[in-house]
Formats: structure tokens, sequence, C-alpha cells
């Protein structure tokens, strides 16, 4: 158990989390056209993040119901929750420069017959209780089930954050 | 006709709407690892709110094509929004503290052939109108139809509030 | 190739695109129960918005994979965009008071099978580049595959914009 008094950074730390780096090479360089945030007053919204590392490689691809276990979508979640740690870090340098989290809205592949979209959606909300603890890594949030995602993942997250300073505040590499 | 001069909580008491109370048992008991709302500056942010009562009885749980009717789908919309008060309720204190509705996206799980998804999420559009009046009430929104949602409900509202006051400015609970 | 110089305007006129102008007859006088758009600081928060023209005539309706190509998906989604460029005007009386594009999430009507949704999206990135530019018009963005759309369209933009001035400085008609 981590103790109370450590750091959003020193808990990923202790966790042993893969977190990508976003900046190298720049997130723009695999998406082209998108970018991977925009930052306004305090609120930090994030592009789509996929369970997908920075290799390309996607975890449990296909469909919650049909190949991928709700467990197993539960895995995929906590992967995506940490690649929007990555995003983090690339917009505020680190992840103690979080106020709070503030709202994710969760798809997943499914079948039509899948009614507890959520339950995966818990791998991503425990992951941010894990690193930010239980008031900041708190997350509003909604979980919908989805027809497809891209390149075949089975789970994006859209994740607002809200954090310490303004953006005018942090320098942009 | 509830005159122009009441308040939005004089018109749901007039309305005689049956407003969750998502203080008791406090909404993270049942939901767990995530939070009702987040409220930053004067932006109001909430969770996925269902057409389902504390007890977790669902409206017209299942899909609109299949076995939901869109006018059921509609009277779900209407019963999500009233949910939706309730979380406003619970972030704000009041109902009186909106100072706008911001922003609805709508879900609702449909049939392929489904095309008027936007119909049925006028039952929460009408609601709030009739609450807010046609200046606050009124609501950038958009419908989506979708796989499935928690739980087998038909509808789902992620809704976005001004409130009239920064979030520092209220006492939380 | 527009020069670096000139302004969105300027630009979106040399383009030659046809922007529908949602103020005649007002937005809302179609769509009813709800508004283009809410502007709260310097966040704009706008309405979900179709490749459909001001008539109701829609480009490439139906399905991505089933009655739609991803080229056509492409195009619709450019169509899209130009609409909300409509929405923007309408909002901030013109293109040139756009701060940044913030975040948009793209929905597309698809089969199971479609996996490049994200490519289908790009028709909108890649429009809100040529009008706003390297830096002001690159967006965080996220593409959802889904069930079905209002009136059958293939492609729904939910977009969020930062504006150069307060809500509050803009006059409203």
């Amino acid at each position: 158990m981590v103790d109370d008094t450590s750091t959003p950074e020193q808990r990923a730390l202790a966790l042993g989390l893969d977190i990508p780096d976003y900046s190298n090479p720049p997130y723009g360089g695999r998406y082209g056209t998108m970018k991977a945030y925009h930052h306004t007053g305090r609120i930090l919204m994030l592009s789509g993040m996929t369970p997908e590392g920075r290799d390309g490689v996607m975890l449990h691809p296909g469909r919650i119901g049909e190949n991928v276990t709700i467990q197993q979508g539960y895995e995929a979640a906590r992967k995506t929750a940490i690649g929007v740690l990555g995003l983090i870090r690339y917009a505020l340098g680190s992840l103690d420069e979080v106020e709070s989290m503030a709202r994710t809205v969760c798809y997943a592949a499914t079948t039509p017959d899948i009614v507890d979209v959520n339950v995966a959606g818990n791998g991503a909300n425990d992951l941010f209780l894990e690193v930010f603890g239980p008031v900041a890594g708190r997350v509003a949030s909604a979980s919908i089930g989805v027809m497809s995602l891209s390149r075949g993942n089975c789970f994006e997250i859209v994740a607002t954050v809200e954090s310490k300073r303004d953006a005018a505040e942090y320098t942009r590499s």
C-alpha cells in the first residue's frame, strides 16, 4: 500500500507503471492532423486514448462479448488509463500538476447483449484512484458500448482533467 | 402553465417531479470508483445518468427499435433528465443555482435502422425547458444511437451545466 | 496555397467554402427544443453537426461499410466541418474570433468490421487545418463508430472551440 503523503508521480513509480512518452516521437508525428490535447484555463481536454503502446501493439483488440471478456476489457481500460497518464505528463510536464481528474467518457466495442460496459470501465477508474488518490483520482464518468473503435481497439477514453495552474503558466515543449 | 416569475425549484415542485436525492445514500456509495460530478469555475460536468431510480428500477430497459418504442424512449429521456436534476441539486444545492444548461450528449441504445434518436432525446430537452425556462433551459445537444448502455438501459445523458457562481463558492457536503 | 498571413475568414473565402448561415432562419427554428451552442468564458460548446445543408439534403447518408465508403465518409466529415464553421460564425460573428479549435468527438455510423473510422474523421481535421492553420486548426479528437445517427446521417461532430474573448464580450443577435 502506497502511503498517503506520496505524490502521483511517486505512486506511479511505486506501481511500476509503464507510462508511454508522447513527446518522443511527438504525438502528432503519428496522428498527423490532430493534437494530443487542448488546454485552456485549468481545463485540459485530451484526445481519445486507446489501449495500445507507442509501438502500435494493442491489448485485447476486438469486441467485448465476442472475442474479449469483461475481465480483458477491464485490463484494456487500465492500459488505456496508463496512456492517459502519458498524455497528462505530455501536457503538464508531471502527474503532480493534476488538481483532479474531471470527467471521462469511456467507449467500449461491445456486442448488443453486453450491459456491463461500466464494469470494464472500472479498470480505468481504479487506476486513476491508485495514482491520484481517493479525491483527485475520483472521476465523473460514463461508459458507452459502441459499434467500432479505431484500429479495432476494444476500448477508448476521452478524458478531461483539471490542472493545478492556468494553461498559460505551463511551458510547452 | 407555470408563470414566468417562478424559479426552477418552484417549477419542479409545480410539475410534481420526483427528483432523486443523490446525497442519501451518497452517490458514490453505489457507483464506487466514480463521482457524480466535477465542478471547476462555472462549469459543472456531470456523470452519465440513466432512466433508473435510486432503487435501481429502470424505465423501459432495452433497445429502441426492438422492445422500446420512440415514445417510450422519449419517456425514458424525460426520466433521465429528472435524474440529471437530482445530480444538479446534489452538486449545487438547488436548481436555482443553474445559470444555464450548457450541453448534453444523449446516447440511446438502438437498432441499426433507427434514425430519429433525436426525437427520443427531446424528452430530456422538453423537461429542461419546463424547469429552467426558454433561455436557461435550452441546451446545446447531440443524440447518438449506440450498441449498449450500462445495465441494459435504453438511454443515457452526459450533461454539462453552467452554474451561477464559481465552484469554490459552493459548500460541499 | 493560401498564404500564412491570411485570416480564417480570408482562407474560407479563398477555398470557396459554402458555409451555412445558421442565423437565417435561426438555428432553433428548425431544431425546436435545443440551441446551437453554449458559450461560457472562452469555451464554446457546439451542438452536434451532421453533413447536411440547411435545406436538409444529406451528403452520403447511410453507414460506412455498407453503402458509404471510407472516402465518402471523409467527404461527409469535411462537409460536417464546414457546418461547424457555420455554427462558429453564428456564435462568434466571425471565424477570426477562434483562438483555437479545442476538441472534437466524431461519431460515424459504421458496420462492426470498420476499424478506420478515424480516417473518415480526417476529412474534418484537414478542413480545420486549411481554415485555421497548423496551430489553431489542430484539434484534440476522438473518432467513434456508432449504431445510428439522426436522420440517417453517416457522420456527426460534437465540437468544442476556444474563443479569443470571453463570452460576455460578444453581442448576441
